[in-house]
Parts: structure tokens; C-alpha cells; sequence
């Protein structure tokens, strides 16, 4: 239906190989590139390596429309991009007069000499536009080869992200033609990967565009839309017929509609009405809390945490009844509400939400499995709690623990 | 001096080319090469796309002794590695009935019928070795040709890291002769980095062999070091030399030596001594908590947090006198200190530790601008704290935070 513009990118840099190293930059070029329908098709991560860096680059030209290299533009022998691209475009790298003056007026500006090495980055391959760094001294190159898009962008971020956005997006959207692609997650919590997908497949199958794909991310399920159209208007439309239908379907259980976290979405509706909240945690040992005080501001509506690991300090911080901690234990239903109830009043806020369980690997028994986890949520009304069995290793189950506590008070709160 | 086996690793399936993915298997396969002294020159990440696959394989089997693809051995008709593996290296693709026994056998063990569709799973390519799957359905393979190792992985992490350990490694070591490569960290906490690189350069800039890499993660300074040798014992031997110059040379600011967190070391310090500790904590909101609780067994000496955001909660959780709340403000050392006094007392544990100070991004003053924080430690014996001035954002500075106050218990339990 739609011909779509091809990209294939190149990371270049021998750290970029090491075991605990991992090439960032193409994720959000891909986003960038994806935004105006250009699709990337193979992505590259080479060393400070002539032989495989040339052939990386002819393959890469031959195949694709979009050709986007990082990295190795510094001014060491190291840098070996802009000497490989020429030797593989054969062109020739001639020095820039210009270039040579900006980059040492860059030194001068700091109050030093240039060193002699950074006139290096002053050689232009042939026939390249010079793409300024108002970041750093490398500046990046786009070069037409009979087509194809060329781009040679500096590594570090902060010089890369605002090159491509100023001086390349456009240039790329040109070529791309009218075609624009939109994009669209909704998040779901308190149903199962495959509770969500028996509901919405009959919806969604029935599209080609958008594109549906469902993503289980730790205990959230993400509903990725991708809608292309003539005009950003016709892509959103064409997403939003889709996307009412699903939304509908799935009603509450949908939290986020824009990329918003559970805590910042639990935050505003506190802070909308005007709630406080206090939370009481033993499993999670502190994430709740963490959780709910990453978002900036909570300071408003966060009053209160306790973390009661030990038994006696249920006890002692939370009132907790010793009676109750012996006949059912610490996990288990009215010791999860009496934490609940218990921080409530000694904070005195609107909402008092507690959690209390087992995550593992030890303390497991037969009767209460590791994953076996309680919650509950005491407001001036009444106290529910609910019993949850959650998979995974013991940070996997503290964060969805963590995730049912924070969806209950959500609920509560529509 | 020594000679390195060269590897290229192909990651392929569509969906790694997403914005918000990345092929994270290959960062596992480095270290497992590396270890045997085999360096990885190149890595691909490309679609279900046969022409440019089949490119890449055949590119990389030409350059290189080792090639590796994780992804698409699955069933279905995207799942192309199988055949396009074969199609570049000019070899048939043969159904083994052996395999296809297998695979029917796994489907019969989960008490359903192998869909037909499996039976695309037991096409193996001419002469290859097969590798069982006991965690999945695809099988891999190993493949010899012309003196270049071609291996065929599956993608998800838990087929494919047991399959390589147990059948491709030690074929592996074999090509590799006897190069081995070791490699080693150590962890640094409460120093800076330009101020440890002017400690220990002096040392390690004297050593070609091993390789010393500084790397600065969130308030850590991780030092790498990797060593090559003829055999396991050389490698360990000249990593030695080094290394313990540079311990002796950093002292107690060394917190890990062989990948431990600072929350792990901090556990098993207090485990080791029968010392209990509990947590009162402001503007990190439960961070502590969470990273002291996050090591299993945490249980046995962490007794009690309390996350106090509101000065109420400070005065009530923790018996912090208003009137220094009132004349030094919430964020300063006095109330640091009777912070930990408080849920030293509260909780009757040996340690108290205490952090309160400003995250940002709101909060900041001239005299206390985002990034002041204070920190304290009392025992039975003495009340000690510290000021410390933080860069980075909210989340960075709610991290620095706590990784300062587990340093000051970890220095005080040496």
C-alpha cells in the first residue's frame, strides 16, 4: 500500500564491541527515522576496522536509500570513519578551509590552542554538505551517492541527536516523500498476556494499518500501534479508528494512554483530588514507596512509608495485633489490612495501601508458595484487600507486587 | 603477541529493529568468546529479510573464523535462518527424522500433537552437528566450513545461553588454541574519577598486558581489567601483578571485588557480624530500603524503614524535635542525625542510618540547591554524618544518595 524509504545503520567504535557495551544510539535514530516512514532494515556495529568498515558501507549503499554511520569522526588515528566512507564511495577527502577555521576558533573560544591532531576533522569528503556541531569540534557530512542518502554523525549523543534533528530530519523527510507513520502505546495492567489478546484480536486482526503488535513487559502488557498515512492527519485517523475500538473493549484495565508510568498516573489523580496517601511494605522493602516518590512533586501527596520487614515492627509501627501475625501470619489477608489500616491512621492520610508476602527464592512453604503476595487499601470507608500468586525471581515479583498495590489505589481512585 | 580468533554475531528477527529493542544476547556471547581469547570484530542485527541476510552470512563467513546467529529457528514462515544460512553457504537443507522424533516427542511430553508447521524445525543443514534444545523446540546447529565455525543459536535467552555453554563453547576452545583471556573488576565508591585515574595511572599505564578500562556508572567508578595469556593460570598470574598494585594503592575506597553490589557487600558484612540495621529516609523515598532489601536473606538484619516525606511523619516516626526542623530545616544535618538516632532507637538495631536532602527538580535554594544531601550513622557509640553536594537528575541523585549512605555503614563495618 505504502512504498516505504530503506535505512541501514552503522555504529562504528571497537568499545562499542565490548561485552557490557551496547550500541543506543540506533534505537533512537530508529524512532526518528520510523516517524517519517523510513524503515530501518539492518543495523551494523563494527570496530576501528578499515576492511570490515568498507565493505560495512558498500553493502550498506548498494542495498539501501538511507545510509546513517555514528561514531569515529574524533580527531584520533583511531577515528577511522571519514577516511573509510571516501576510500568506499571513492571520493576523495580534501581539507576544508572553513571547517579548519571554526574548529580552531571552537579552541580558541575555551582559551586554548588546537591541538595539531584535531585538524583532521577538517577533512571533507567530496561533494559532502558540512553538517555544523555547535556540541563538539566533529562535524557530520551528508553526501547524495547516486541517490543514497550518506550521513556521518558524531558518537556522543548531545552532539548527534540535535545534528539529526536540525540538519538532517528534514533533508531525509524530503526524500521520504509524503508517507508518515504514527505511533501509539496503551498500557495494561491486572489481566493476562493472553486474557488481553483473546479480547482484542477479533478487533485488531481485521487491520493491516494499523499495525498491532502486544508486548509483555514485566507485569504490564503494552499495546503498540503503528499507523501509516498520506498526512499525519490521515495516519492518526486511521490509528484512532483502531485504537477507540480496543480501548473500549479493554475499559479500565487500560492505565495508559500516552507512555505515562503507573506511579505518574496514580500521582496525578491523587494530586487532582487533592489525596494524600501513606504506605506500609514488607516483601518490597521499600519499591512501593520508591515507586510512588520518583515522580516529581509527589512530595504533595506522599506522607508516609513505613518498610516492616521484621514482625515486632509491624507491631510496634503499625499496631499490627501480635494475635493476628500468630494465627495467620505475616502473609496473609488480615495482617495485609491491618498494615493497611494501620499506616493510614498513624499518618493520618486519605489512603493507606500495604503489602505484604513472599519473594523468594526462600520462605516459600507448600501452603504459601514464593509469588504468594497480599495487598490491601484502607480509606475512610472501607478496607479490601486481594490475594495475589505472581511469577518470577524475587525483583520480578517485588515489582509486580508493587504494580497490583499501585493499580488498586489507581482503581479506586477512577 | 598473541594470536586472536577473530567472530562476527548476527542477531536476526524483525522485531530487534524496533525503537525500543535491542539485541541483548550478543553482549552475553562477547563475554563467553572473549573468555576463550576469541575477539568479536562485527555484529549484524537484520530482519526477517533473505537477501540481506544471506548477505551478511555470507560476508561474515568470508572475514571471519567464528560466526554466530541468534533468532529465527522458530516454526513459522519468518523464522528464516535455517534456509538461508543454507542458501549461502551453497548446501542442502535435509529433514532429520531424528530431530522431527524429538520435537514430536517434546509436544507429546505436554500432552498435545506436534502442528505441522514444527516439522519446519527438523530441516537441518547438510553436515551440520545438531545441538539439543532441552529448553525449547528448535534445535541448533554447528557447522565446519572450510575452517570457519558457523553456529546457529536460538534467540530466547534461556535456550540459547544453556546451548552454547554446554555444546558450542568447548568446540570453540578447541579452534581458539591456547590463548586464554580473564578478565577482572573492581568497584570504587567515594572518590571521583579523575581523582582515582591520577591515583592508578602511574601503575597501570607501566602494563600492555592487562588492559585497564575506567568506566564511570551512576556514583561507581568500575576498573577493568583484562588480561591474555597462554594458559588460564598466565592470564590470572599477570592480572594479579596488577591488580593487587592497585589495590593497595586505593585502600578501603575498593568496595567489590568480584562484581558485588555495594548493597550485597553491605549485607554480608552485617550478616557476618549479627548486626541489625533500619533505614529513615527522605528524599530518596524508599531507595535504601529497597536496595538493602533487594539481597536475599536481607531478612535476618534488616529490621524496619521508614520513608518520612513529611515533616509530621519526622517528628512522629522518628521523634525529630520540631524546633530543628524548624531552625535548620528539614534538609541538614541535625535532623540527618536525629533522623538515624530515631529509628536506631525506634527499631533497637545496631545501626541507623539516615537520609534526608533535596532531589530535585523543585526544592533548590541558593544556600541549598538541588543536590544537597545529608546523610547520617549512629550506633551505640557515636552519631556521625556527612554533606554531600550531588550532580545529576532526581533519579541520579536519589541513587548517589543511597549508594553514599550504604558506603559510610560499609566503612564503619570494616
Amino acid at each position: 500500500m505504502f512504498e516505504t524509504l530503506t535505512a541501514e545503520i552503522i555504529a562504528i567504535g571497537s568499545e562499542l564491541l565490548a561485552p557490557d557495551r551496547t550500541d543506543t544510539n540506533s534505537l533512537w535514530l530508529t524512532e526518528q527515522l520510523n516517524r517519517h516512514g523510513i524503515e530501518v532494515k539492518l543495523k551494523t556495529i563494527v570496530g576501528d576496522d578499515d576492511a570490515r568498515l568498507e565493505e560495512a558501507i558498500k553493502d550498506a549503499v548498494r542495498r539501501s536509500k538511507v545510509v546513517i554511520t555514528t561514531g569515529g569522526l574524533g580527531p584520533t588515528e583511531d577515528d577511522i570513519t571519514r577516511k573509510i566512507t571516501a576510500r568506499a564511495l571513492g571520493r576523495r577527502l580534501l581539507l576544508d578551509e572553513q571547517v579548519l577555521a571554526e574548529i580552531r576558533q571552537r579552541f580558541q573560544s575555551f582559551g586554548v590552542t588546537m591541538p595539531e591532531r584535531n585538524s583532521r576533522q577538517a577533512m571533507v569528503i567530496e561533494d559532502a554538505v558540512v553538517l555544523p556541531n555547535p556540541n563538539g569540534t566533529a562535524p557530520g557530512m551528508f553526501i547524495d551517492h547516486n541517490g543514497t542518502a550518506i550521513v556521518l554523525l558524531p558518537g556522543p549523543p548531545r552532539e548527534m541527536r540535535p545534528m539529526f534533528e536540525n540538519h538532517v530530519a528534514e533533508r531525509l523527510a524530503g526524500r521520504a516523500g509524503s508517507l508518515r507513520v504514527v505511533r501509539r502505546m496503551l498500557r495494561v495492567a491486572g489481566m493476562g498476556e493472553s486474557a488481553v489478546d483473546e479480547k482484542i484480536a477479533p478487533i485488531y486482526t481485521q487491520y493491516d494499518n494499523p499495525v498491532t503488535t502486544i508486548l509483555f513487559n514485566q507485569s504490564e502488557i503494552e499495546i503498540h500501534f503503528t499507523a501509516r498515512g498520506r498526512t499525519e492527519k490521515e495516519a492518526n485517523d486511521t490509528l484512532d479508528r483502531l485504537s477507540t475500538q480496543i480501548e473500549e473493549r479493554l475499559g479500565n484495565a487500560i492505565f495508559s494512554f500516552a507512555g505515562e508510568k503507573m506511579e505518574e498516573v496514580v500521582g496525578l489523580k491523587l494530586s487532582l483530588g487533592g489525596y494524600t496517601v501513606s504506605v506500609a511494605e514488607s516483601c518490597t522493602g521499600g519499591l512501593l514507596a520508591q515507586r510512588l516518590t520518583e515522580v516529581p512533586g509527589s512530595s504533595k501527596y506522599f506522607i508516609e512509608g513505613v518498610v516492616t520487614y521484621a514482625n515486632e515492627a509491624k507491631t510496634r509501627a503499625l499496631g499490627v495485633e501480635p494475635i493476628l501475625l500468630l494465627e495467620h501470619g505475616a502473609v496473609s489477608a488480615p495482617v495485609a489490612k491491618a498494615m493497611a489500616e494501620g499506616i493510614r491512621n498513624r499518618a493520618g492520610t486519605d489512603f493507606g495501601l500495604s503489602i505484604t508476602g513472599i519473594a523468594g527464592p526462600g520462605g516459600g512453604t507448600e501452603e504459601k508458595p514464593v509469588g504468594t503476595v497480599f495487598i490491601a487499601l484502607a480509606d475512610d470507608v472501607k478496607i479490601e484487600h486481594r490475594k495475589l500468586h505472581l511469577p518470577g525471581d524475587r525483583q520480578l515479583i517485588r515489582w509486580r507486587a508493587s504494580q497490583a498495590a499501585l493499580d488498586l489505589l489507581r482503581r479506586r481512585l477512577l
